[in-house]
């Protein structure tokens, strides 16, 4: 009966005590209230919303459903960054090598690709022996040594919403901002971290389409993760085209290693330098981001950041000559052109389509349970603004040809938008929220 | 993936078509559906509501999840009534074997007691061995040859809305206009009726509290159960106070055997013969309300409609002599009687608690797993608007004493209101409403 007058209370537009979300939340994780109490709460939520106070006590409830990691042993605050997910975002791949050789402590939990987007733990994997599920033992030790580990979501992590998540995806009741916001913190926060750079993404290649959108959900991750007692800034980046040029799991660790070797796309490296200036800032090694900016581009440009990510790949049982052999990636046997079929300027695309297409060949899932192809993938050779002659390449898929690769340029083509005018290419960032 | 997308479209605002109504409502059905996508569509639909064409496809898709009656084979037009609910609302027991008498049959489905209210079931099985399990070639043969039957739900009856209600009880998606009306409906319309009088009652021991609750509660049932091609009409009836004077299983009985002998109380006989009228209007043997009501009056003076029940109760098990030997009944030990402490005016009641000062002895359950005593009860001295002396009885408990009747008569006692100034009796009727 308690989950009942809960419900009700929720569904009436009133307001849940700290106690009240902590009850729900046990009895969601310890199964004693049902599932289809918890997705009536969600739809009841879906509707009334959730005050600040209570989504931090949602937040905070489902941290505390399972481990939450304690960095007292620490040289360091431990920061990390969390994206709302997008097409061809590899700065997680990167990002936490370059921060820890910063030395800001990373304890980096991510998670797979699932439709259009893809995931680092896939990205990762495509390194011969890579391996994502370590032990929590093992985790603390690489943060403790290497200042760095990149481990997947484990059933210790804030279980709660692994169940509500799941819950949520089937009856639609995913598309709720204090929903949306409990799941990202949750999880971050059961990292121990001090301090959450968080880059949120609006476009059509984003969870949040258009830029108000985001710019909600952003502010509502800020609010509620300084509620919750945490440092978090948020950036607002662009998601109407890929980041970088490669969408797929070997071509994006690829892509990676271009930029720690100092070179690689200038949207990706600039996109790494900013959230990574954030998050030596909140780690408290640096006091400017200006500064942190050009320490960081120092790293890269020094090769420090690559040698560090050379020694997470050899702790996390990769095959750590992919560094200096690209060859030992997975590569595709097939690569099929998509040439321009006309001359115009490229004024947008349907970013998610672009993600699809090259889920279509393989390296994404459809659904959970899908088996992703790590060779295969998608490389841009335009972005908006460009303006393109016939004949000209505008993309390369790499795959295993057939009627996959067909469907794939045919879906590929079809998410493309052209003009006749001239176009300003996109800005890479929108605003800037903090605290 | 569709039971997903037809929540979210509930969920947006959208419209279900018929269709779409019964896929889903065949998944929860047959388990395809999950409960928590269940309970998620109830929720939303708490929210966005349904249309009347959406109401009426919902109804039809619960009544076809199970077995439909037909009554091709009667002499007659069946027709049934329907009660929300309330206090001491004994109506079926001398409605059903009265309509029967005057000719039209009544295939009965009813339902047990829960909370504050009765159940018709519960008061039938308090007539020493009366049956209400029959099996439904049993009861179809007790409509033919009696003109009445008198059972309750079966596995075979609407599962769906079995189903969903047990379900919405405990995700607080009951209060629910078009989930109440298509609950009621469709269980009624598998009943194979041709015609359905709808008592929807108002006050504070219904289900609505306010009349004006009541009547769009009403209204919905009258446009919904129209739509789905019956003949239906509603009255508005108060539930401000017991209906009758006994509330307890087997002194229902036996206040209904005092109405089918010609007496009992003047509300009860009154709403029966105006329930009951609506009756053989809608089943084609009177053409006028008031000479229906005349014609059920004769009835009940005449035995005739008692010798129908005492048929009734010997088909079903039951043992008849209970019509001339009311000893035979269930009696409960002790009788307490409940004295005026003060003179007043009684003003009104919160007849929820009144009732639930019944359960309490014992003669309800707060949860549907509860053992009820069909001896205990509460038997009412005053009605609204009497003016009480010192030491008058308001109330005699009839129980098994002890701590449990001590406690009944502290909540029967703070549920009265009283005033020192005359206050008119309450209205019996609201509104009649037919399409």
């Amino acid at each position: 009966m308690r989950a009942t007058d809960l419900i009700r209370r929720k569904r009436d537009g009133g307001v849940l005590s700290s106690d009240d979300i902590t009850t729900f939340l046990r009895g969601v994780t310890d199964g004693s209230i049902a599932d289809y109490q918890a997705s009536a709460m969600a739809m009841a939520i879906f509707f009334r919303g959730m005050s600040q106070d209570e989504t931090v006590a949602w937040t905070m409830a489902m941290r505390d459903s399972g481990t939450v990691m304690v960095w007292d042993d620490l040289d360091g605050i431990p920061v990390d960054k969390h994206s709302t997910g997008g097409v061809g975002d590899k700065v997680s791949l990167i990002l936490a090598p370059l921060v820890a050789a910063a030395g800001v402590p990373v304890p980096m939990i991510s998670g797979r690709g699932l439709g259009h987007t893809g995931g680092t733990l896939d990205k990762l994997e495509s390194i011969p022996g890579f391996r994502t599920d370590l032990s929590v033992a093992r985790f603390r030790e690489l943060v403790r040594t290497l200042g760095c580990g990149l481990i997947g979501q484990t059933a210790e992590i804030a279980p709660a919403d692994k169940k509500l998540y799941a819950l949520r995806d089937v009856t639609a009741t995913v598309e709720c901002i204090p929903l949306i916001v409990s799941s990202i913190l949750s999880k971050k926060l059961a990292e121990g971290i001090d301090g959450l750079v968080l880059d949120v993404k609006w476009g059509s290649g984003a969870f949040m389409r258009t830029l108000e959108d985001a710019e909600q959900l952003a502010e509502a991750l800020v609010q509620v993760g300084t509620g919750a007692g945490k440092q978090v800034v948020a950036r607002l980046t662009d998601m109407n085209q890929p980041l970088g040029r490669m969408v797929g799991n070997a071509l994006e660790v690829a892509e990676s290693l271009d930029v720690l070797e100092g070179g690689g796309p200038a949207d990706l490296r600039e996109m790494t330098l900013e959230l990574g200036a954030e998050m030596l800032v909140l780690g408290g090694v640096a006091t400017a981001l200006d500064e942190a900016r050009a320490r960081l581009g120092r790293l890269l440009d020094s090769g420090a950041a690559r040698e560090r990510f050379g020694q997470i790949i050899e702790a996390q049982h990769g095959d750590p000559r992919v560094l200096d052999d690209r060859s030992l990636l997975p590569t595709a046997p097939v690569r099929v052109p998509v040439l321009a079929e006309s001359p115009g300027v490229l004024s947008g695309m349907d970013c998610a389509e672009v993600g699809r297409a090259a889920s279509e060949l393989g390296a994404g899932r459809a659904r959970a349970e899908d088996v992703i192809d790590p060779a295969v993938g998608l490389e841009m050779h335009v972005r908006v603004g460009d303006a393109v002659a016939v004949g000209q390449p505008l993309a390369t898929l790499h795959c295993v040809g057939g009627a996959a690769s067909d469907a794939a340029v045919a879906r590929f083509r079809s998410a493309l938008r052209w003009s006749s005018s001239p176009t300003a290419p996109l800005p890479l960032f929108g605003r800037r929220i903090s605290a």
